[in-house]
């Protein structure tokens, strides 16, 4: 496959850390959120083993935030997500499917409570901030919405957790998964979260005062010789393995928090309010007529850029990969794919062409590992 | 400057044309409402003079379509912009600023009018379908929003009447200026509007029959051979000595339409309703304090991947340049830099630096030519 370059330019924002990772020999970048986001330091699976055995500092700042702010803040954050947040506490962030009244997905956030009228959304690759805005003007509601300057530095691996006990102390690592808190780095404060987009272990840092972040990126690169530390990104591998979801990529506004096996975020039952809930309702009652499963096929190289169509033996397209890579765990291809009712089912083979050469894979339960 | 690989998924969204132009000799590609942009093939010293002679087609994809079809699509239109469309046509496009409550800019699409209950919004990079969307669901309005199945195809540059022609007839040639109509290719009607991102001359062709829209791309290739046709893309260059306003680029949701030299798009006067009207008043009565203005610098390279301070005598900090690039017009580098108040003045001086090296330069008026 042909490498291209990206065209920078303003509108595809640098972060505070773009300086510091083209000197620590990024190679490749996506774009996320109108921001670069590193995609590649060399090889993704040497990456991929780092990740598993050591540390890793990612420069995750595309993970945008959108500050809601006011009396209204907590009926809008409701308003846009089938998760029940009625019962949620401040200093807990809550992974959120965001749905329109059709019930499709547009975004699939962590949700960070800081006050009772104060929320963050961390956000996956759409534009959010339009949506809350739009329904805010349109409802009425006293809130104020804007980006805040948060550029995240997630530090991820196992050892993780030693590497930011000598900066923070053990107050990080007893922090239990997905709760925050402030700590101290030299006199200024940052909202550190026990976070991650891998499941290797790991922590956010929001920073939201640059100067101070970026000292904290040097501290984590020399403190972490120890450990092996070393620049690097989300591991396309890694997270297929953990089926970590990607919006854009195994999920669009086309599917339903149904369908992507998002079961356990939707909270019909309760008597909250939230857009698409009728809607959602209707298809608990009807059924799915796809599902996200993941697939292993019998190769060892693909690249994925778009859909890939998989059928049966009947050459009927039974579904589409939407994301996937060689795994060294499985030592195949792995992957998630949008499977058609009824061959949504585990051990269900399918048939793919991968430059105009065709494989056999099959159905499998997520998540890989 | 070193470059970087672009890193594909399915998230960064393939057009149908992305094999053609990867055959082609694509070079660089930007990512523009989650779709690759082709951003170079090559020089793009070559393809300004290409552009400014001959005709190129463009793969503009990217531009996509918000739908906004029922009761009250024109009602939602007009809410999101401060142009005044109650006299506007079906068949014409319109250059409209969309904006929000406080006077931010949040796009600067063409708004194709298709009939009364429906339209198209041809968007910059930005989500505005998800604004549309929570406007929509939260004043309940009686409208479908989506974005429909439309590539762009541009044909671009002073040759691209006669090609047109060859193919369409002269009926193209005759439609005016942001006029648009349907024409017929192989049996399979498009809508072809007389507009385009460069001040070459051209057309904008909307594919939605994908099949004929690939058919079409190719015979424009075939017949365009005497015309010296070539695969292209907005040219940096040319669109700057244009003043083809890049939205994230040279204006963002910090600033207001008036801040962006966009006043004969602001109708404060009619008696329409918009988002922002009463901060737009405000804007008009107080003054702005700041404004878009073109820049010459004394230098010949620069690559402008974010903003740039400018400096005056005293090293103060006068305003920002936000694009660049050097003209081979006048063989310098121009650009579009947003001025504090009072430096955004026909001839005011600044210092810029660029790699470490200090340049000199002047505020000009835009367009360039």
């Amino acid at each position: 496959m042909k490498n291209y370059y990206v065209a920078k330019s303003r509108r595809v924002r640098s972060t505070p850390y773009t300086s510091r990772i083209e000197n620590q020999g990024v190679t490749a970048y996506s774009v996320y959120n109108h921001m670069l986001l590193p995609a590649a330091f060399g090889s993704l699976e040497d990456s991929y083993h780092h990740l598993k055995e050591h540390v890793q500092i990612w420069d995750v700042a595309g993970e945008r935030q959108v500050e809601i702010i006011g009396k209204d803040a907590a009926k809008l954050v409701q308003l846009m997500t089938c998760r029940d947040l009625s019962k949620s506490k401040i200093g807990r962030c809550y992974y959120c499917p965001i749905i329109d009244d059709k019930a499709g997905l547009i975004n699939d956030p962590v949700v960070l409570k800081l006050r009772e009228d104060r929320w963050w959304i961390s956000v996956a690759d759409s534009d959010v901030i339009l949506f809350a805005k739009g329904l805010a003007i349109g409802k009425n509601f006293d809130v104020k919405i804007f980006e805040p300057n948060v550029d995240i530095l997630a530090v991820q691996g196992p050892k993780s957790f030693r590497l930011m006990e000598k900066i923070f102390g053990t107050k990080t690592t007893e922090m239990k998964f997905f709760g925050f808190d402030y700590f101290e780095f030299e006199g200024v404060k940052h909202l550190i979260a026990k976070s991650g987009w891998s499941k290797q272990g790991g922590f956010e840092i929001y920073v939201e005062n640059t100067k101070s972040g970026l000292a904290l990126y040097d501290k984590l690169f020399e403190l972490g010789k120890e450990f092996n530390v070393k620049p690097g990104c989300p591991n396309l591998i890694e997270r297929i393995e953990s089926a970590l979801l990607s919006y854009g990529n195994d999920m669009d506004n086309n599917d339903n928090p149904f369908e992507c096996g998002l079961d356990k975020f939707v909270h019909l039952d309760s008597n909250i309010n939230f857009l698409g809930k009728e809607k959602l309702k209707e298809v608990r009652k009807k059924g799915i007529n796809k599902k996200l499963m993941g697939v292993i096929i019998d190769t060892n190289e693909i690249s994925v850029s778009k859909s890939i169509n998989l059928t049966n033996d009947e050459n009927l397209i039974i579904g589409e990969l939407r994301s996937g890579g060689y795994s060294p765990h499985f030592k195949k291809v792995i992957g998630i794919a949008m499977l058609n009712k009824p061959y949504y089912e585990v051990s269900q083979k399918f048939k793919i062409s991968i430059n105009d050469e065709v494989f056999e894979g099959k159905v499998c339960d997520l998540p890989f590992i």
